[in-house]
């Protein structure tokens, strides 16, 4: 089922910076991310830990949600922290506009949402992200309740 | 959203090895590690296929767990073997101390927590550890019950 032979390796050409904002609506009626999961005692924790959602949240050009949608962030993210509130993000960005319509980008990291800037690495992609490496930094732009517009800005060598 | 433009990419010029000592509790009433999820089948199986366990777990300098904290290992681990014990390990490991505080490893991987050594792939970092990848070895120091120590040995180019 495999078959091996030399070779050195894929070298990255290119550089690409994207810049876009993250909703995140866990409230109403429309909501993008849902729970899926919490530990018995996720209640009695007044960080949530343990708790995980699943969310298939709009990445828009601006940070108007009605702005032009460029992708989505499929993934999930867990509360997996006990002193404060910090999410491990299992997240693949999604792009349905531009030049990279259909090309996917992995994010895996861990994001502290109330530190200011939150950096998080990008292990690979899909498409025109093929072998992608870099790192995303999160901003939260405004939080209404338990929404959340974030913006991103993601750095990628590929 | 992007601008790209040509560039060659990261080169890696530094080799890191960490060593720490891993606690997973789950008994008790101070848990590192909770129970999140489960299917249905899960008690009727042996090796408990199909847990979910979310953990905030304590990294430390030696193996006894009140010596010096170095970091958190944040993230989940989920039993995905239906023939013996084996985790499917999503952590990032967030150190807190020396050189290296509030930089993290992303650890991605298989564990077979019955076989002497583990390795698991390490496929990123931020801070310090920005475009890091290596290799992380476990081997576990003690069980008491249901309550682990493991020596972790990572081996890290960024």
């Amino acid at each position: 089922y495999s078959t091996t032979k030399p070779c050195q390796g894929y070298k990255p050409d290119k550089f690409t910076h994207l810049h876009f904002y993250f909703h995140d609506v866990i409230s109403g009626d429309k909501p993008t991310a849902v729970k899926v999961a919490e530990a018995r005692r996720t209640n009695s924790s007044n960080v949530n830990f343990g708790v995980i959602m699943i969310a298939d949240d709009p990445l828009t050009e601006g940070p108007d949600p009605s702005s032009k949608e460029v992708g989505r962030a499929q993934g999930m993210y867990a509360l997996t922290a006990m002193k404060n509130i910090s999410f491990t993000m299992v997240f693949n960005l999604a792009f349905t506009a531009g030049e990279f319509n259909g090309s996917t980008v992995a994010m895996y990291g861990r994001n502290e949402i109330f530190s200011k800037v939150r950096e998080m690495p990008i292990i690979g992609g899909t498409g025109a992200f093929r072998f992608a490496r870099g790192y995303a930094q999160a901003k939260t732009y405004k939080v209404v309740g338990l929404d959340a517009v974030v913006e991103y800005n993601v750095f990628i060598w590929h």
